[in-house]
């Protein structure tokens, strides 16, 4: 199951912006900032790669799930992915 | 108070890692690879990240601290910034 | 959509079991306990409670989701509560 | 450290108001009650103990931590336990 949706290019977008903000995060450190800026900085980084984790497991869930449904083995292995995925995202 | 120890190297390690682990998921992205895969590298980097701050915390705790400490004042507010942080990483 | 599958009775052993960690808290506060013991005892009810809860969701969705998903309209419903969930109990 | 501050009231109450969320999850549970409107009630009291948990630590270092601090081994010794309990909380 790929990621479905024309929504690839947001998506993008959406990662070279963290990996702005990591980039961001390295040049605080090597400039020697304030700790608790370089502290904010990965909070909101953290903050902004778990969003785009619910917004990639949403639009999983509502766009390429209907058709494995249908399949009552399927269907249980995509429940246990769904599951697997909340617990290592809710760490 | 900005970072202190000698660690400052062994830091930048850790975020180029972190780096890498970005690219890797914008390049998940760009080849369309399965969600669940892209979810995971996700939930690893995201971890990588809040286990890199928790490490700048104990770090800047440990080293820089003290002498904040002889004084109630900047106490109270180094005690307030604590807090803040980990209520942001905790999110 | 209730709970389902024969489980109820082991559900409610695990809240028991939960009331007895928060009852066993209050006495810690009412002796004055050391603490971090008290903090420790706080953390430990939270994990217990949080995997009370993805038990609980994972049950749903495995037991009593089938039917609802072959309607459309129920179908993204449903995803948009688990979302919902999703994001309370990974705060 | 024992709990330190005029604050046992306030702490005992906000113990009795969880011990009473989690009587209340267990009333939804017998009453058969709907699975999402259980999942919200045990989000709202894992929140409800999370910032019972981050007032404590608060209260903690704020209060008691103070005389600690003059001693080199002892503050390490509290570092580690902060740190110690950031990493059980944030999980």
């Amino acid at each position: 199951m790929a990621l479905c949706g024309d929504d690839h290019k947001r998506l993008l977008n959406r990662i070279n912006r963290i990996e702005g903000q990591v980039r961001g995060l390295r040049k605080m450190v090597e400039n020697d900032r304030d700790c608790f800026e370089v502290l904010k900085q990965i909070a909101a980084t953290n903050g902004a790669m778990h969003s785009l984790g619910m917004f990639i497991l949403e639009d999983h869930l509502k766009g390429c799930v209907s058709e494995t449904l249908r399949d009552r083995e399927k269907h249980d292995a995509l429940i246990n992915q769904v599951m697997d995925i909340f617990n290592r995202l809710s760490k």
